[in-house]
């Protein structure tokens, strides 16, 4: 009975049914009464904490600040970019009531922040001198989603967003180029997620963006995942909020301005890039706990082995984040089952024979290999193998993306491999052919990739488009995707 | 005209008005399309940002952990502790459009989560074994304010918010207090802010609590601040949402709960404490800038004091939050009133002739005083003033906190000092007499002290009430309020 309740259903049956299962056993989240919403349990907001910090650290080094912005958002503001509201309209929360009052104006629980920001910068922004505004904010946002999904796709999420105002073109586009690649620091360094970085074809731009940079990850079930997205604004929402600064020859000029964000969406993508059919497995750098300590013993043994397992906790902690499992209630096969479910890094076991010979047995939870460890040096010995733990799930991820990626020249060669993967094939740059790739094969072009990304076999020249077979235009990363 | 912009009206003239100067002048926030709605500003944000480091520390060191509830609470969820939903009803802002569709059930925009919360903690606790549970969310909560005022009381406001539960009602009432003494750490150790520590009356408890403990502070024109407050909810919130458990003893019993929260408007308090004619003073532990650099030359020797002045910034720079000011548009003087309005604790002037004679000129915002510093040992001397103005601050506030603290035996006597401050007096524990404070004096019931609070004379046996002269239970601060 107790190993039922930390078994999930294998990847291989249902991945989808083996991801529902693994959110809820590893305690990650719940849902919540209202359909759409989930609460995000300690466990997992520990990692999110991980990566706010993580991102924090790299926005603060390129010189952004973090912000507040209002929460509503009048119905007014959020319609004034055209393009903007098309998109995002449909998928609204509307406060029509407050204080016992029906509201004279409709207030939209922010959907993304650019009209509200806009609407402020340009009272802020009257000089060359005052460029370029680099502002951040961590916040929740709501957009009313038919089908959710835990951290995947949630009614309600959390997120940071970026919105910034620059001189010039040149400066702006170079923001959003930086902004995607502090995101892919973040995805490699830390996750241990390897993606596809490239630019979104028209038809799944950011509703008002000119250009959309996106980090495509590949799932373990072959999918694709777009983990983060930075945009390049142009000058849509500067003309449509009046964002204007009076430029050093005297011309009052537009902004040029770019949003960019990533969410708790990343912890489904690291669910599903690193969990296997016992659980989760966490890189060391965002896992809460990095080192559980196990004591094996029974009887009178045990307060002997409990308290030698409390100096390790002690020597350990100063460098690990480490939590000694004293539990009686439970059997050390339970434990280990329960913090495998977790994705604990590295388990230590400690019985009366290591005690005696001076050790530690040691089991990794990327690979389930279990050695012997000296006591003698042990804080240094672990910190070398959660970093090679840490490096082996970059790589087996990455592995894991090479295998699945396959050049196609035509999209009907992805059925032979079950529309698995990443197909790189040419694109004519039709919208046509991105909608027949969708209705016959619900697959979408995720991105065209930036240059040196890990194509398996380059656009050649006089290359026809893998849909409709006329003249290419652009290399494209086809791919069913969350 | 460079003056004119950073002038402040002066506090004595019109506290309220040198409130609003300071906040916009500071550029700590701007006011948002919606009415009650605010922008906080980086400067401000960053603020925040060290509050939220130095809570967050607390509530960890004491085995707390984060999480995140949604943002939209069903009405019929809202409504199930009676007391609360009245508490709470006329303020609530609610959603009753999302996705293109009016919903079945309208969803508050949360006030406060105990109602998510309990409804979450009924259906994970089961057994003895998983209390106490003890979770801290950050968040931003709406609250649809009549009169608003930045950071004191505004619509939306960020915060966070505990919510714990415990198995037995000692062990909650102990949290209660831990948390006050969190915040009370925080106040006094970081703000620099001494408050006064009580359990409200009954007509000013949370709605739904027991018990609620707060921390009253003194703003610099002797009115009080509830800066944070600690609830004891007994068994209220588990009775109306069902949280059970299954006690050691076989029985099945309801838990024992508590919230504590603090929010963005302890920004206000720290301006209204601590800020002067001139503008906001910072403690150093808060301040974004601690220290900032203005070099002073002109011509030729431009470049040689610029140069010095950035070898400074990165001698000081790993030790301390530091910036040079290298903006060529503004005199140095126009730059010492800009950093003095923002609070900066320390203003570091470099000449030519300070580069001579290897010093430079430290002037403190606290007390205006200007020395001649070595530049040997540079660090340590600027680190060790910028610890003195901790202190200094502090001792300052408190001082004027006990200057306007009187024993009063008749409410009257608050006429004489024009209201202004904290009244001691005996309180017989009837609301009539509270509220004939509230109608005649504009004074309420700030706290019911708890013992060993700076009391300028305590309560004498036989004393009577200072408003109705009937026999006294209670010793209270009566005081003018934000």
């Amino acid at each position: 009975m107790e190993k039922a309740l930390k078994e999930v259903t294998p990847r291989s049956e249902d991945f989808s049914k083996w991801y529902t299962d693994v959110v809820r056993k590893a305690d990650l989240m719940d849902y919540a009464p209202v359909k759409g919403f989930i609460v995000i349990r300690p466990y997992a907001y520990r990692i999110w904490e991980f990566i706010q910090s993580d991102l924090d650290a790299r926005f603060r080094a390129t010189g952004h600040q973090n912000a507040y912005f209002p929460l509503l958002i009048p119905e007014s503001l959020l319609t004034r970019e055209a393009e903007h509201v098309q998109g995002f309209s449909a998928e609204v929360a509307w406060v029509t009531r407050g204080g016992g009052e029906e509201l004279a104006e409709p207030l939209a629980v922010r959907p993304t922040s650019e009209t509200i920001v806009g609407e402020m910068y340009a009272r802020w922004i009257q000089s060359y001198r005052d460029l370029p505004v680099l502002i951040n904010q961590w916040s929740n946002v709501v957009r009313w989603e038919k089908a959710t999904r835990p951290f995947l796709r949630t009614t309600e999420f959390l997120w940071q967003e970026g919105h910034t105002v620059h001189r010039t073109q040149a400066e702006a586009r170079a923001e959003t180029e930086q902004q995607l690649e502090a995101y892919r620091g973040l995805l490699k360094e830390t996750l241990a997620i390897p993606a596809v970085a490239g630019v979104k074809s028209a038809g799944e731009r950011f509703a008002g963006a000119v250009e959309t940079y996106t980090l495509e990850a590949m799932m373990g079930d072959g999918r694709a995942l777009q983990t983060a997205t930075s945009h390049f604004l142009g000058q849509n929402f500067s003309r449509a909020f009046n964002i204007q600064f009076l430029d050093e020859d005297g011309e009052l000029k537009y902004g040029w301005t770019t949003s960019w964000g990533a969410s708790t969406r990343m912890l489904g993508g690291l669910i599903m890039v690193h969990g296997d059919n016992r659980g989760l497995r966490l890189p060391p750098r965002v896992a809460p706990i990095q080192v559980v300590i196990v004591p094996i013993a029974k009887g009178r043994e045990r307060e002997a082995v409990l308290a030698h397992c409390r100096q390790l906790l002690q020597q350990l902690s100063p460098h690990l984040r480490v939590h000694l499992d004293q539990r009686d209630e439970f059997t050390p096969g339970y434990k280990f089952n329960d913090w495998e479910m977790r994705g604990v890094p590295l388990r230590l076991e400690v019985g009366p024979r290591d005690i005696a010979q001076s050790q530690v047995m040691v089991a990794r939870r990327d690979s389930g290999e279990k050695v012997a460890v000296k006591a003698d040096g042990l804080a240094a010995s672990v910190a070398a193998i959660l970093e090679a733990i840490q490096d082996a799930l970059y790589a087996q991820a990455l592995e894991h993306m090479q295998a699945l990626s396959f050049a196609i020249d035509d999209y009907h060669e992805a059925v032979a491999k079950d529309r698995r993967g990443f197909f790189w094939g040419n694109w004519c740059g039709d919208e046509a052919c991105a909608d027949r790739l969708q209705e016959e094969m619900s697959m979408t072009i995720r991105c065209l990739p930036l240059p040196n990304q890990p194509d398996p076999q380059h656009l050649r020249s006089g290359a026809d488009c893998a849909v409709c077979h006329r003249p290419a235009e652009h290399r494209a990363v086809f791919a069913r995707a969350y």
